[in-house]
């Protein structure tokens, strides 16, 4: 196993101006996988479900190379399950519902496949779980990605802080890389914020794109300006997952590859957020995607000679 | 005379979250020819001031081969005065005073000199005044870029509907394209607005960055991330004025090079909120300029190739 994701399988309920979704197939692990897999063809999930998760999404994770034997389900649970609505401006949406159920005890066992892992992705989950996978592998992966939230920020601090300083990249956004640091400006946040521990931090801006800061360097990537955004649920997971996708197939962890996984990470979020849940990212062609990125390309590109 | 610039020179007082500064020149002509100095050494204003604008400035306009014969100077009148206040996120402000004084009567009157300019860049204004210096030019400039906002899209929809179809390239603001449209999307807003009249229409994003569409292509430049932001007055003109500036140098007005434009303008507006007024925009040199154009090179570029 090459990639090591752990995070929720869960269902979702979703509302958009644009429509509704009852219970539809989501969470954080979900998304990053299914967008991992358009690169590797080599990851596992650690995650835990309630035997209601449908069998066949599970098939479509295999289909799709991707190893379901470290998601635990637990007979006669439910999965994990949220519900939520978004405003117009697409960037904010208020939390309906959280119910908990299976991940209330998740206690997450890496398969013995997993434990050599070159690449871990910890989606967004308590700190704690976080925590106990990285301190479960065998070797220190090459590469540890952390994706966290501002609810963990406000209920637990020090777990939060004490994980950071595991990783190498940290994903938040805007928002939270302000609190987090308690700067305003986003290059005194990320200055900050690296003194914590981790050597990259990605600050996510939705529509606006995504910056990612070393000690020394920054880089800019656009988001696409679409038509419509359908569906913003699992964005910043499938941004995630392409990132981390194509540093497992690259092999390369250089600020360089990391700005063109970021732009893979990119398009790959422009397809997630143009159908409602997963729809979208399941049988992607290679076509599509490399349409997409030379669109980032033509979207950027200027050029100018100074002497 | 090759850049002919249309708007205000007027007084503002400002106030941020980092101090405030009382009757500081300002106003978007002021902005838009500092700023297209540093590219274009033939460029003239029309505007009016009152006889208690600091002859100094009018001075430092000049050694910036600025002309200004075309700013009337009303004796006993005051100049156009503005003051507003910054919230935290400087994204957003108060206006606190709006003194319209001499700008009441204005009556633009284009100079003979100016008559045959190439560039008009015509800054935020009623647009009956817009239209009237487009209607005095001797033959039609080969480019007409026009900035205007929400509060003539409220206040008179037709004459802005009707100065809009006159020009080549309008620029707004993200909220503002989203009013004029009636489109969230700002891809759908675009090409609403296209459809309006202009060949080319740039949405300003603030600290976001800035958007280029025309019917067919799309170009993303981000803004620059700074430690601080001290004050945002006149990014906007400031940009524009870059724009222009370096259109009229380079004489080129393709679809590439407004890209290199929006770079080049992008790079000046950074400079300019990095102090209050127009502080900063007096004195830049070559050197300082090509350095931040780098920045903005480094900070988008990236090498991916599609086979």
């Amino acid at each position: 196993m090459s990639l090591l994701i752990v995070g929720t399988v869960a269902f979702d309920s979703i509302q958009t101006p644009f429509g509704k979704i009852d219970k539809t197939v989501g969470g954080a692990a979900t998304y990053i996988a299914l967008s991992a897999s358009y690169f590797t063809k080599k990851s596992g999930i650690v995650s835990v479900v309630g035997d209601d998760f449908p069998d066949e999404t599970m098939k479509e994770f295999n289909r799709r190379g991707i190893d379901t034997s470290g998601i635990e389900v637990v007979k006669g649970g439910k999965s994990f399950y949220w519900s939520g609505s978004y405003h117009t401006d697409m960037n904010t949406r208020d939390t309906l519902v959280t119910d908990l159920n299976v991940l209330a005890d998740f206690d997450p066992i890496v398969p013995a496949d997993y434990l050599n892992a070159d690449f871990l992705m910890l989606g967004n989950l308590t700190p704690i779980i976080q925590q106990k996978v990285i301190k479960q592998m065998a070797k220190r992966p090459k590469l540890i990605v952390m994706d966290t939230m501002n609810f963990w920020m406000e209920i637990m601090p020090k777990e939060l802080a004490e994980t950071i300083t595991m990783v190498d990249v940290l994903t938040i956004n805007d928002a939270e890389a302000r609190q987090l640091s308690g700067e305003y400006s986003l290059v005194k946040a990320a200055q900050k914020i690296l003194n914590m521990g981790p050597k990259f931090l990605i600050i996510k801006k939705g529509e606006h794109g995504a910056l990612l800061f070393n000690k020394e360097q920054v880089f800019f990537a656009p988001a696409l300006p679409l038509e419509d955004v359908f569906d913003p649920t699992g964005a910043g997971d499938s941004f995630a997952g392409g990132f981390i996708g194509y540093l497992d197939k690259s092999k390369d962890i250089s600020f360089d590859n990391m700005k063109r996984a970021i732009i893979f990470g990119s398009a790959i979020a422009s397809f997630c957020v143009e159908k409602f849940g997963i729809e979208r990212l399941v049988g992607l062609t290679d076509d599509e995607l490399e349409e997409r990125v030379q669109e980032f390309i033509d979207l950027v590109q200027f050029d100018i000679s100074l002497v």
